[in-house]
């Protein structure tokens, strides 16, 4: 009558812990780093160097983008709330949202469905350039953003996408995901007829496509990164705070039309 | 009148990011780990192989606990949000405070707060144990539980403990810390008349200390590693989820005595 | 060059503490209620008698549905880390998405935007049957659910909706998005051969149309409300806890058939 | 061997809902309130007439305080995230901690355990004033400033607090709670030499335990009546949004002392 209730990540007994098959004393601690570890979780088995090379580098793009606007409500909250290390960075973490960890899930969900469609029983696609037309003529039509292309800072391209492609190549893992989102870069350049070159985000959504991450995980590479950056937001708030100031003139400021004149 | 707002950690220009000073592009991506990110982000600085070694593996230790009440609490998150990952993420995270991210936490404050009282215009003690014998007495006057010492589940000894003192004496990391923090447990265990070894989150707390990490930010370390555990957990989640199973059963099970009984 | 800072919302001088217009100690503390100044806080302007009641209404439907999700989750955070009581909170709202917070703004969603296009520049339409009708078409062939239909445990019917309907109309608030929600159910019902009455969320989405709430606002009408609740379940849960039996029964079961049979 | 899991809060079968042993629909909606049933909630009874006035006025005093930290990490939540409303409060409620929401527990924990330890088995004080001034001793002593006392801003005194207890006073609910916080803040200003009358929070904690809510659920109450301001937030950040803005400004200068100088 009732489900039985499974997990396959990990268990303790009194002289073991073990996660995902592996003993975490005998076979992890010491022997594989943070970013390998968090291959096993999300894929069941540790990376290969080269795996481990292209994942590493995706979620090192990740971990730091400077005052973001989550880095400041981790840095506000932890001002009312310095018990709660953990709450000042879940409050970070909750704004990596559609705006910024969405993009790279967007761009990983439209290209593992175009590819998924493709090759349901049929021959792999021989000319992936239909497909991107494709997808950018379905983008336009409904007036959608085509997520992954496009950066407003980073022009005239965006500098970490070249460099994780190449990544990607030499370690044999750049493949029909980014052949396909490359090509959905300069056809949408030929059809807006401006620039739109693969961002960061594009580039992460079609590697983390060739490694196997489903598109819905995507957004957690983010989260799990930037988890790290947001600590460290949190170490330097406590030495120097930035979040009193922020408070008193955001408040002076915005409040400032309804105060009596003479206050 | 107004302070100026200043940050050291990243920023960005058109055609460059920059990460703790060092060009993400040119510098990190493709040439450094996640682990080591999370410690240039700490300290400013890239670890040496040793310093590397010894980080991982405190952060490898963290990521994973099975089916912890943050991991359920980030499952039965994403059943009511699946539109936000990070919410179950943070869910999940907000766990992580005194009971279990903040042992480790506590024991680096101990640890540090002794040696710091010690060392300030002082010779360096030659002799820590009086300082453990100290800590001992004080907690048990006050009623205190000491941090890091004695496991529920872990018996006779937390397997987590032998392994990271050994990386952390192989890599040259082993110091007072890490000697103030065995003596703690050696002197409890005769003060209490039972064994109370140091446990894994005394081990981290020791070892983060010996790698200048402030305590507050300890709890940290486990934050950031968690994060990744519980991307897992989501995954797995999607796949086949706990999360209506446990409702179901906490539900009927909690309020079976005030339901009528021909219900 | 910059954007000017602006809020409506209140401000405090030395001796005064101004919320939407009104000094919170001359007229709003000891005179008006918690829900009043909710909808004070939402409209800028204090209700009348009638909207007051059907405002409350709303709310106080929304406090307590026993040990949800969102419930077990703020217990199981509790547990972790006691010293954040707003954590705990915290990560029970989480809970409150797409799939339980978010069916009534679901619900608001099509009816605002149904009425809005009718109404834009048109006359009103003096019949919506037609309307709903096109409502229930749209959703058929895109193999959309309707919001604010049916109910997996209330069955026949719901028992809030009509409750919730009848105090609207009472106070003068039933109008044409009650009516709208009303045909958009019996035209479903009709159109697929079974009943599928309104729900107590979709009765909410209408009632709040009615009071002249944006649809995305909807959801923090259960936020709010589900707060105080959560409250509650954190009380209960410092006196008896359940928490430690949720996690040790499912840590158990889900990891059981990993575990050395022997163990 | 398992504990049985029970609560008491509510539960609901197919055609009735039951809050606290009321029927929701026919003894809840549309006959009380919102602070009623918030009421109802944590004492597991309706509140009187006079109870109802002291306890919405207690909450009202709470719902919105401006522009926060808290209020202004809801808004740069939102901003990266506006998939998820329940996220963007969440966050907000984060900063409830220590230092906001916080201060009414601190001062409510001060009065119950003072007037707990002199009640044990003994009779009741009919003096408060040397419980008052051990209370001012012993936090001197331990150079720990007393909670509910003082405010920045609210000077000579907080225009709340004479309020809250005039409505206290009216509804026969000022006792031995509200006298003892009283006494303690004429001790401490003799003590200290300086002005140190009740704040907000010290006049909040005290009529709190008057209703005999238990202090560590006190800061609940500020956690519920925030999360009503910060949807009011929300709402306004919607329809003109301060966070880019905010954003913008802060990583501008908070890194304009890394940036090249000719950027």
């Amino acid at each position: 009558m009732t489900r039985k209730l499974k997990s396959e990540l990990g268990f303790s007994t009194a002289d073991r812990i073990v996660v995902r098959g592996h003993d975490l004393v005998e076979e992890l601690i010491g022997k594989v780093s943070l970013g390998d570890v968090a291959f096993l979780e999300l894929k069941g088995r540790l990376p290969t160097k080269q795996e481990s090379n292209v994942f590493n580098a995706l979620t090192v793009t990740l971990v730091e983008h400077g005052m973001t606007p989550s880095a400041i409500a981790t840095r506000l909250t932890y001002y009312g709330a310095p018990e709660s290390l953990q709450g000042a960075v879940a409050a970070g973490l909750l704004g990596m949202g559609d705006r910024f960890g969405g993009s790279a899930e967007a761009a990983a969900r439209m290209l593992q469905e175009a590819l998924q469609e493709t090759e349901k029983g049929a021959p792999l696609a021989t000319d992936l350039r239909p497909l991107a037309s494709a997808i950018v003529t379905r983008h336009k039509e409904t007036k959608q953003p085509i997520a992954g292309l496009g950066h407003p800072v980073h022009k005239p391209i965006d500098p970490r996408t070249p460099k994780l492609f190449e990544i990607a190549a030499e370690n044999g893992l750049s493949g029909r995901y980014v052949d396909l989102m490359q090509l959905v870069g300069e056809e949408a350049s030929r059809s807006y007829g401006r620039s739109l070159p693969v961002n960061a985000t594009g580039a992460i959504g079609a590697i983390a496509s060739e490694l196997g991450i489903p598109w819905r995980v995507c957004r957690g590479l983010a989260v799990m990164a930037r988890a790290v950056g947001l600590v460290a937001h949190l170490q330097e708030e406590m030495e120097e705070p930035l979040a009193p100031e922020i408070w008193a003139r955001t408040e002076e400021e915005s409040s400032s039309h309804l105060r009596p004149s003479t206050d």
